[in-house]
């Protein structure tokens, strides 16, 4: 039985990977970090999780914890993992970082963007970026995991398959995007109330959202060129969910049926990408609180563009699910070990 | 593995049923019947199911599905399962009916509430009402179970324990619920589209309601008298979840400490029914998409009064996940077999 | 032109004062009082207001306000206006008290339920709660008027009409009241977040919320007796809107045709309330944006009980567009004036 | 006195004409045309309007409101406006359409993405495109007028200034729009079920949707050259709103300044267009319930593109405001008589 810690286990991305561990069947957490809690009662915080968690919360010790488990999970703000890492550590444990801090290679590029100085850079070459579909057999061997954001996940899997087989023209692609609310986190902010979101929908953080660096980046690879790229994401007032919308040139005339098929190319035997039928959208309803990723796709002869559209729970494949999908690989477990849940509707 | 018909599988209770199944281990679905949608997919219909079930959906042949499967859930409008149902399918067959067909003994109340003639009274006597913990022994020995309805499974649960011990003035009962709108089911009414439900609370069928003679008659028996009670439910805008606020008169001085200590003794053992810390109060968040009962409650010494409070989802305790669980003590399997649902949240 | 300062502009209540005495043709705001906000653009807080004032916040002196302002609304939290009010300030000012400081008579009462010391329980008596339907005369006179709270101006029409007719048993009122969000104030708390109230329902204060002594107090003047009823408020995931459902217990047998002549008697030449049609039950959609209250009833037989139900949008006759109705009064206008606001729908 | 007839005016459009009317000082309404409700109190089908509007429903009948009315507003299906309409109708009374059947100077362009005839092609010329802000003179002469679309609307002001002005390409104009679920219609139809809708976002239309030619035909006028465009609609969990997030390639450096005074050059004596400061953006909630258009932009120096934004609540400024609006200039009135509508928030 793998013992798991979790730094930060009382946000939303926390409360969500303690869900999936409930049911894990190679894992269990003994160490829920939480600073704003500590010596509370768990499921006073979550009351889901009344007599299912017995336990209390404790102090963002990395060093203790790195004594006690084999997995720490950081579900906390940028820089925080950055700043407790260390080789010692990393000797001892194996890391997922749910943070930003070691997606991007660059790190004048994390900084620029996150406007914060990175404080361990020397990790930054050896981290895994935990996109499992794209990077599964880094991911088995790396100690430190860089787990996406929700928006790059479904960002880039969307796009992923056209770009790598240089079906687009990555100078026209625009992303457009649109998350539930629980991607804000759960800190105590007016625009985050229940009366300021609902009712309502903007966009937000309009050319200089900090997810766009890593998008570019990974789709960099997939197209093997440098790509800059258009990024906009917009809050919705539901629960759970990301939406991306992704608009882009083709290079040449296509068919729906070659489109489908480099995407069952590259998706046909994921467990949790799936590929819909032709003409079919994505729709966030359809994947919440489970690990899929819905893509789906329309040509339009009309603009020579393709609308690629991807739909995930932004807990789930984009944080705390994805999470679990790379502990999976990282010790030897079947990838879906305590992933395989049915998207609930309504 | 215990073959499954489902008829009236593309409702929402039909869904959730379907949504369980997938993940019990020792029961399949082999008849997805909806009469809507006969030969259509029933990932088409509900397509989070895409990629899970790959059956298409069947009619409504209670004969054939009878020489097929082990157990028939009828998801379906009052009267269609008491229409269908003979000695010969109940000799083949188990049938647990998620309708209110056999809910209720007195046909005569059933006919009056209704409006509706009941088409097979003489398996009324027969049928066990399948609210687990207060039924269980005679559930497993059931061949019909009447599946309590969601406002009927949350509102009785709530008082039972103090309507048995006597604790309360059952002339005194006030029951006012509130549900979500998967409760109304998926017709295309005008009364449940999105822009006539959303941001506006209103109560509905006050004083007439058909849940309440399921109510009377239940919480009659524990208290060992006739039960006439008021019952008002509410339509609140969300998905999901029935919240119950009773209120009754103490019939004599009690302390928090007591009443908790009644509860404990009833429910203490029992799984799916959480019985909160004194003081606290059910909120349907907590138990979305499980089968719990979450039960508190506070007593008002300025009235002598006592507030009982519960909280289920109403698509899992309050109709598939209950079914399930019967079908479990049906038919021997551990009460628990695929419904260790952990709540969702948020 | 009357000249009006408010003190608490950019809360809910205060932010609906804007809104509405911006068509206002009689008053206009000179003071948007606001002490989080100093010095901020009005317009940059609640943008709605973009091109329609143009005022920066001011801070909350009360002093200066009464030589520069014919009336001032205080829409802050309990305490404040006692704090501040004076014998000098009130020769100068009339003031509207959004807030519960003079609401109840007796301050022991006060004081016991809010927890806090009250400043100046000398202007007790000589306040006049501003339930413009009941205490019309006494607020033409007034000038410190305490505008009633947003549940219990809802919960005393709802049942006053019964209550002074002696058609109920006081002693078995129970009123169940379901608010959407707003009534909790526009402060930065985790239980107000999106994600914490969407997609749920839960009783609050249960046995215990400061709006039970305030409807006692006044139900009890009008049924003659004193008053201890049960109370419970719950809050709905909805931005606005306030349902009551109150059970009493007839004094003798009726006929809805008797009970709607008494409410029709009482309120048939009432601008604002609505007595709906028999069997028609109030939804908070049909008042949302105005000053209406929504009333209808049921009688059953079955429990001797009547239910009675009302519905107000509670920013505007739960707060601002009632304080604006007492303005109306105080100043000898057209009591409607500015609140002929025709609900919006959906 | 103006009379206006009003046929479907039970619909969402409808009844917000119905409501905006309601405050209007020199128009009434003195026909509720609605077919589905021949006879029932209008105020029965839309309770707000209880005490409110007192008539009840009639048929659609042309050719006798003709005779009544001085201008007729048709809230109907596509179709019905062209097959009812003919001089000598039009001779006598003036019809503002809310459909599309006249939006569309090329016959074979409507028939085409319609997929209906058009009945009456020979009023096609006639017609003027009722978008005020551009079309102001003709609309003042016109005697039919059609009623743009709500995307549309919304769209076309958001890029007009820039399209107008060269300012940006054209070919690589991108519109992704969001919606609330009024938009839709109160059809009684299973995909927009509250819960179908709740919880959730998905495109629709995606490369064909209908208001994609009317968006073209009039930007294309703008820009003075055929405009071809991608148009991808979503539905968003709210009642009432539309945001639109259209990207193009800057043809020439440009600053915010420069960008900032086109949009005040051509808007900046608008009452209905409010051109947000500079790196704000639009959100609906803060014009819901009013007739304006909330506009803002970003330039994106990294890909060359600016991203405009807009927003308006789709049932005002998308249908009965903007209708409301052109009225007012056919008949010589104030053009903000009844308009002057405050958002309402929250």
């Amino acid at each position: 039985m793998i013992k798991a810690g979790i730094i930060g286990a009382t946000g939303y991305a926390g409360g969500e990977l303690v869900r999936i561990l409930a049911s894990h069947r190679e894992a269990k957490i003994v160490w829920y970090g939480s600073r704003s809690y500590i010596d509370k009662k768990y499921a006073d915080v979550y009351r889901n999780m009344f007599r299912i968690v017995d336990a209390v919360c404790m102090d963002d010790n990395m060093e203790e914890l790195a004594d006690q488990v084999d997995v720490i999970f950081t579900a906390t703000p940028q820089g925080l993992c950055a700043s407790l890492v260390n080789e010692d550590i990393l000797s001892k444990v194996k890391i997922i970082d749910l943070s930003a801090d070691f997606r991007i290679k660059d790190v004048a590029v994390y900084e620029q963007w996150y406007g914060i100085e990175h404080k361990s850079p020397q990790f930054i070459q050896e981290a895994v970026y935990g996109l499992c579909e794209i990077n599964r057999e880094d991911v088995k061997k790396a100690r430190l995991v860089a787990n996406p954001g929700c928006y790059t996940t479904c960002s880039i899997l969307t796009a992923y398959p056209l770009a790598k087989e240089g079906m687009i023209d990555m100078d026209t692609l625009i992303i457009d995007a649109k998350s539930g609310v629980s991607g804000a986190g759960r800190g105590a902010k007016v625009p985050n109330l229940f009366c300021e979101v609902n009712e309502s929908i903007k966009a937000y953080g309009v050319a200089n959202h900090r997810h766009t660096p890593e998008i570019e980046e990974q789709l960099g690879y997939a197209a093997g060129e440098k790509v800059v790229l258009s990024f906009t994401p917009h809050l919705v007032p539901m629960n759970r969910g990301i939406l991306v919308t992704e608009y882009a040139k083709l290079k040449r005339e296509t068919s729906p049926e070659e489109v489908k098929a480099i995407y069952d190319r590259y998706y046909g035997e994921e467990t949790f990408i799936r590929v819909l039928d032709e003409g079919v959208c994505p729709e966030t309803r359809w994947v919440e609180g489970s690990n899929y990723v819905d893509i789906g796709f329309k040509i339009d002869p009309r603009t020579g563009r393709i609308i690629m559209m991807g739909a995930i729970d932004n807990l789930v494949k984009g944080a705390a699910g994805q999470a679990v999908q790379n502990m999976n690989l990282m010790f030897g477990l079947r990838e879906s070990e305590g992933l395989e849940l049915v998207p609930v509707f309504p």
